[in-house]
């Protein structure tokens, strides 16, 4: 090695011994008849010291070396006169004796500190550097430590992780595929995986019993600011389970990774809560469960009494802001346009104020007198002083504003605490979503997801009312991962496909093989997936995934660095019987 | 879970306890009035019996069951009288109490045994199912097993995984691109990684130190038994080196496998070979080194003398088959016959027999005397009882004539102990290799490898010479990885690019991005890659990586299994702005 130690490691400790550093100029500065270089390293930073009065030829070349230089330093460690206790190697410093520039480097086109001066565009050009800064390369740190522990616990119970294939089959059924086309069979083409749900399928057929694998997975949709064009999945299955033993061995998984990664020992079981439960106290199958402010459902209460707006409803129903009724007329302005935005969606506001003398005002004072009021309040445990929110509406539009409403007043009230972990399980999800587009219906999860046995009889009566035997974990309102028991039997699996609008040629062509794969003897099993990126990011303390990941896309779906997606040239086109026409 | 124990962990100790297993039926016997079941799964076997004595019921439903079929049983542990030694659970069985079919199965189209009745077509297109028979399992295990060992070695040693892109660049230089269509910008594509060579770079330049990543690549050439359009590599890459940090660092990866999975204690320092001393003493530079048997040049000694054969050729050398002056005729031709084979290429075989009682006889006695053949001898380490055999020819061809001949030698004495392992380093490659058919030179390794530092003068004067800082892993005549130390200047960089004849505007097309991070402050660096299907095969005994993939493709690229590459709607090509047109 060039060097003997890294930028992160001399202690006091290393007193008078002599060492030899490698890094980059972090900085340095000129102080009369010294001089001083921050040098920086994966590992950490250490100040380098040359003396103008022991070695001005030593010093005056160390003048000379601009930011981001790549040095190799000589020298004694000494004990600095001037500590600096807020980084580990901040006791000592190198009285240099002998350094070399290693290569030079020309200015960065931003600063490369804790907080740059480079924007967003230029960052991702020069991504390279971007990663030298201490939070960035803090997230691609963390993002492999949670890998690996991710390995160590799963490989502890006894999992196996067994890659995949990258080049698959298309299929049309869900988000789009990217695809590969083969130059040995001209007019075919490879599909890159969604997930590789039906080989961990035919792999518990193959009896691998446990299997997992860290895999990269492509979807090319419009890539909003959580989704990239490839991203990472912890993908698990399990065979001879039941769904709690499912729930439990991922328990275990969360709880490793808090402990081991956030120092978070969190020992209760998780919560686990109906997904329609979920929807109606918190209006989304994500939930925040960091602060309570449950919605309650009031429509018995408050329609048909006369105010129009209600009458004609589904769905009434509200909030209760703690200590909200002294709130202005315009902080409820504020909050009417929050609700009234497209992505929202309400038509309006209704407050009431429980006001401490016991009064109560609101915006529907005309429709309703003081005790039908109160009658909400005690419904939705309002206290004096309290503010009710309402909403009204088609229920489930409704029940999603409530849930922007819920989480924005959660923000503002600084109910979240950012330091705090909130886990759960939803379990019960909706088998299949009717489409009204398409006039048919649509898995929720996957095709593979079975029901729940005792509603079996409804796939005849009423296939929209089966509850799937599928859950999510969710933390913190972040959807973490989802899986389900699978269905093993080829009759059920036929009957699914059917239910889906597959005829059975359809049916046979996309999935045959697994089809085929269940005459055989397929066990039980069942499974999850957790987007990796996302994990990380949540652990990171970030909403971007994007800051996760070494080398992201923008939003575009665009590699800005490397130029790409790009043009081919004639020959390889030809080469691959392609011709680019318009759409 | 639907059992308490799995089918490998019941032993002596657990006698009389009630159990509940699940897997699959191996095989069954009746027995007169007793009825036995292999039950099989991941673990193990555990045998089953049913008493027709004193269940009926139960022995007659366990009578109709078939092979495959999942089966659920509980019964108690008890000792078995017939106890079979040669499996962990050999000495218990299971009286079975209850039991339920999970699920059925038709009869496989093959036997599902150790050793099988269905050919290669079959067993890969019902993959799922040669999976369940013992030695496939055991080779997806041992890739499991080896792919941990690495990731812990690695993280001993700092070394830290990240993710680089699969989405990348199409570029013109080296084997084939797969490309992937994008939708969102017509007409423009992203490429599939043959390496994430450029990407690793980049990471030593952001100052990650110590990068690995195990990841698939991706080449569409030709599909030889040992190549598939998709491998894995374990990409390692390393800062402020020399070469030798890297071979230390990466020999003790390899000692560390060794140890672990194989139980092989190599505490030796690996042999290193000069590259042009392979190929002068194995005639490759992937020598197998279990055994000697090394190649001689006898040109001095041999040309001249009068034989045209000999006196018009470039090079002429032999290898000393010990003991086998006795061969006959018969053997002989056969091996003249070998070494003909279009694929080895030589001319014809020469053969000096070194009898016994201390004549000669050779197929040139014509052309030299007793006391000519004997310098021969002498020179290649012949003794009285051994045979040479000599090839002449153009040098490179021959030499690998030579190369083929020692190894079906070394076969045909069984001079090669299959249970060692052979391990050692080739280094000081050429840097380049002149193209006679594009007339002018490629890289050897790519585009990045360094010089070594004595020969950057014949950059200018005799860039054929100019051996690279590169370096090879070989063990038992297997190239298990290869890397080098980079180029971390730009202007060397920009000079290998010309000399490559790269024009400055396809150079900066093409590394762009890569030539401008070299300017701000590129750390010296170097890496290795390992073809991970490659060593996992050599540990498992086999020559074909297929045989190590869970879902390999054949010989043409096809999954044969799922049916894929296939042809897409014309729906999706619209999308994507394609059209598919004849070559």
């Amino acid at each position: 090695m060039l060097r003997t130690h890294t930028c992160g490691e001399l202690r006091l400790s290393n007193k008078e011994r002599e060492v030899t550093l490698c890094g980059w100029v972090q900085k340095s500065r000129d102080l009369g008849g010294m001089t001083f270089i921050d040098m920086r390293d994966r590992y950490g930073i250490t100040q380098l010291v040359f003396n103008m009065e022991t070695n001005a030829g030593l010093c005056n070349k160390a003048r000379k070396i601009g930011r981001e230089y790549v040095i190799c330093s000589t020298g004694i460690v000494n004990e600095r006169s001037n500590k600096n206790l807020n980084i580990p190697t901040g006791e000592i410093e190198i009285e240099v004796k002998e350094f070399k520039v290693l290569n030079e480097s020309e200015v960065p086109p931003f600063t490369i500190e804790e907080k740059t001066d480079g924007g967003e565009e230029l960052r991702m050009k020069f991504r390279y550097l971007d990663l030298r800064r201490k939070p960035v390369k803090k997230n691609i740190i963390l993002r492999y430590e949670m890998a690996r522990e991710v390995r160590k616990y799963l490989d502890s119970k006894d999992f196996i992780e067994v890659e995949t294939p990258a080049l698959i089959k298309s299929t049309p059924e869900g988000a789009r595929d990217f695809v590969v086309p083969s130059r040995l069979k001209a007019g075919e083409f490879y599909a890159l995986p969604q997930s590789p749900q039906t080989f961990k399928q035919l792999l518990m057929i193959s009896g691998f019993d446990k299997y997992f694998q860290l895999v990269k997975c492509f979807r090319d949709e419009d890539f909003r600011a959580d989704r990239q064009p490839e991203f990472t999945q912890i993908d698990c299955e399990m065979s001879f389970v039941e769904r709690n033993d499912i729930l439990e061995t991922f328990e275990g998984l969360a709880k490793h990774l808090f402990l081991e990664i956030k120092d978070f020992d969190y020992t209760d079981a998780f919560p686990r809560l109906l997904y329609s439960e979920a929807i109606e106290k918190y209006g989304t199958d994500k939930p925040d469960t960091r602060f309570e402010m449950l919605i309650q459902d009031i429509t018995e209460l408050a329609k048909g009494k006369g105010f129009k707006v209600f009458d004609s409803v589904e769905y009434i129903g509200g909030i209760c802001v703690k200590g909200g009724a002294g709130y202005s007329r315009k902080e409820l302005d504020t909050l009417t346009d929050f609700v009234r935005k497209p992505q929202i969606g309400a038509a309006g506001l209704i407050y009431v104020k429980l006001n401490n003398d016991g009064t109560v005002k609101s915006s529907v004072d005309k429709f309703f007198n003081e005790e039908e009021l109160k009658k909400w309040a005690s419904n939705m445990d309002g206290k004096n002083g309290d503010l009710l929110l309402v909403l009204a509406g088609e229920r489930k539009k409704t029940l999603y504003a409530l849930s922007k409403l819920r989480l924005e007043m959660g923000e503002k009230l600084k109910l979240i605490d950012k330091n705090t972990f909130a886990p759960l399980w939803i379990v019960d999800f909706p088998l299949l979503e009717w489409d009204d587009e398409t006039h048919r219906y649509h898995a929720m999860h996957h095709p593979f997801t079975s029901a729940i046995m005792d509603d079996h009889h409804l796939f005849v009566t009423d296939p929209g009312k089966i509850r799937a035997n599928a859950y999510d974990l969710v933390i913190n309102g972040v959807e973490i991962g989802g899986g389900s028991i699978r269905i093993h039997d080829k009759q059920e699996q036929a009957e699914m496909f059917r239910l889906l609008g597959f005829s059975d040629e359809e049916a046979e062509k996309q999935f045959g093989f697994l089809m085929n794969a269940f005459k055989y003897g397929a066990p039980p099993h069942g499974g999850i997936a957790f987007g990796f990126d996302r994990w990380v990011a949540l652990f990171g303390g970030s909403d971007s995934i994007r800051d996760y990941i070494a080398f992201p896309k923008n939003t575009a779906g665009r590699d800005v660095m490397i130029d790409t997606p790009s043009v081919l040239s004639d020959e390889q086109l030809r080469e691959l019987s392609l011709k680019v026409v318009n759409k």
